[in-house]
């Protein structure tokens, strides 16, 4: 890699790197004291509206370790509001009309981020403007069937019946609602990306909920749909999938740089499976962080040997971070991870 | 296989049958109006406390569909009020006093099933006593892991994290847990098969919530210990993985006779990966009874095609039937999987 190449981003193109480099799902978030202390005075929604709040506790974890990239704060379900979309946050999103019929399609509007979300995008050149200039800023979108899931059942659900039940039920009315879905969250991190955001994740917390004949015509192809629009953005893609352990073979031909992997995908299985054009970023399991000192960095140890240490690593938990974990845990965590994988001799 | 033999019971030891077997999780449950009706008058708890009202609903879809087995209506945590947990549904398991240190797990009691739960071994009788001879009887219980996931963290939850934590934090208090549990449904499943249940099914829902570093040494190893006790009891041995498509690897030595699986594992690749001593059960998506007939039939075609068609495949959906199902889906999908596993020439 060239020595003013970040190394996360050199680890998403599968360059050499001279460490392992790591960040967190949800870093910015209730685990922290000076988030909590923010989300007293400020609503969510306010907070992921208002660009100088956003920024602040994007910025929040890195100030506490050294993570070796950021990630936007936000939601979501943020972008939704913009096509028209009547939501709550109670404090998981809350549809008051869910989307169930042809009419309820077609009366959702494209989005125009500059005009719909101008609020994310200032956020981002904010953060650009603070951020140290080797921790990348990694933009996101939920992918389309997740959106999906939360638009057609209104409401978080374990299962997402309803919306796994419409698929079946609607096939087509369901494809159509996914095509939008695609071509706005398209058009929202294409934004992002013009707006400085160094990488671009796709979100897909849901699609391991899908049977594999189901996921493929619905879930993957509508992600597809997306990523296409972004291969000329210049940045790298990574496509999170949760509970897709079952679903990885589906996923070698997809357009992403990187797959983020749940907990539960050895990723020495998930590298074999994705082939060698794919980084794989993950995939600690977020209760690992209870564990005294020792353990946790056994557990980060596999994880680190299951990645096979080659290029193509981005280490990061399989989830996102849980609220009540003690932020000295994730302090030990960034450095053994650092400390573990040193290749004294790669990259710059 | 014998001709006196169900067709059920031959399934899961691998024997030729005539036909595919199938029988629904749930389906004793909210989608039936006759459930409904007794659930107007009495509780969920009385209903699995009272063993001609649990015998009665037990029978109730062998009325309406010509299904191949009868499983106890009764629920996982049933048996843990015998050991002195004190809980409630509301309509979830909520557990007054979440186990969390080693004086609440020693406080627990062995479960004595004749002295702490007669009403379950009386509602087995009844059944029994009902049944077709030909539609064999399920007796059911919660794995030790998935109980643990509720006394642990007190009440049902997405991620369990409570519980997950648990064992990173404190492995050999929840070592011991696990076995206390695993011990005690060893006791109730083998008094099950006294008082007649011709199977014995674990339900381990939320094994497949771990990392398979975890699954091992807590979940998988507790189960054992459960089949281990029942060996001796001549009847088959199933145990059903939810979210287990990552650890399937980790199944093939299990003590059971058959592997259910939930709907995200393709089954051919479950029956080459566990090796051809295992027959599995399931595993069409819940979703799939939402699809008109036609779509739906395709759908559990495409379940016996991946089973192979080979001895020692139960037909059943990959989790619970959805309260909001149709029960004419139901009706139909029971033929078409009659209809379309026909092998004349096979079994009696």
């Amino acid at each position: 890699m060239s020595p003013d190449t970040p190394v996360f981003l050199a680890a998403c193109r599968r360059e050499p790197v001279p460490y392992t480099p790591i960040w967190i799902m949800r870093q910015a978030g209730r685990y922290l004291p000076e988030y909590r202390a923010v989300r007293e005075r400020v609503s969510f929604e306010t907070l992921t509206r208002t660009p100088e709040l956003a920024a602040q506790v994007t910025l929040q974890p890195l100030r506490r370790f050294p993570l070796d990239a950021a990630i936007l704060f936000s939601d979501i379900m943020t972008p939704l509001q913009g096509m028209g979309i009547d939501l709550t946050f109670e404090p998981g999103p809350v549809v008051r009309e869910p989307i169930r019929t042809a009419a309820a399609i077609e009366a959702l509007r494209p989005l125009v981020p500059e005009r719909d979300v101008p609020f994310v995008l200032d956020s981002i050149r904010l953060i650009r403007a603070a951020a140290p200039r080797h921790v990348p800023l990694i933009g996101f979108a939920g992918a389309p069937f997740t959106l999906f899931c939360y638009l057609v059942g209104g409401r978080p659900s374990k299962e997402f019946e309803s919306a796994r039940a419409f698929l079946y039920a609607e096939p087509e009315a369901a494809g159509r609602l996914l095509d939008q879905l695609a071509d706005a969250m398209g058009a929202y991190l294409a934004a992002q990306a013009a707006a400085g955001a160094q990488a671009l994740m796709l979100f897909e917390s849901w699609g391991g909920l899908l049977a594999p004949a189901q996921f493929e015509p619905f879930a993957l192809r509508a992600a597809r749909r997306t990523l296409a629009v972004l291969r000329g953005c210049g940045v790298p893609l990574i496509y999170y999938l949760n509970q897709g352990s079952a679903l990885l073979g589906q996923l070698a031909p997809i357009e992403a740089d990187v797959i983020g992997l749940d907990w539960r995908s050895p990723l020495g299985t998930a590298r074999r499976v994705l082939g060698p054009d794919k980084a794989v970023q993950g995939n600690l399991d977020p209760a690992a962080l209870f564990a005294p000192p020792a353990a946790l960095a056994a557990a980060a140890g596999q994880v680190l040997l299951e990645a096979g240490g080659a290029p193509g690593h981005i280490f990061n938990l399989g989830h996102g971070i849980w609220p009540h974990t003690d932020p000295d845990a994730v302090a030990r965590l960034v450095d053994v991870v650092h400390e573990r994988s040193q290749r004294p001799g790669a990259g710059g």
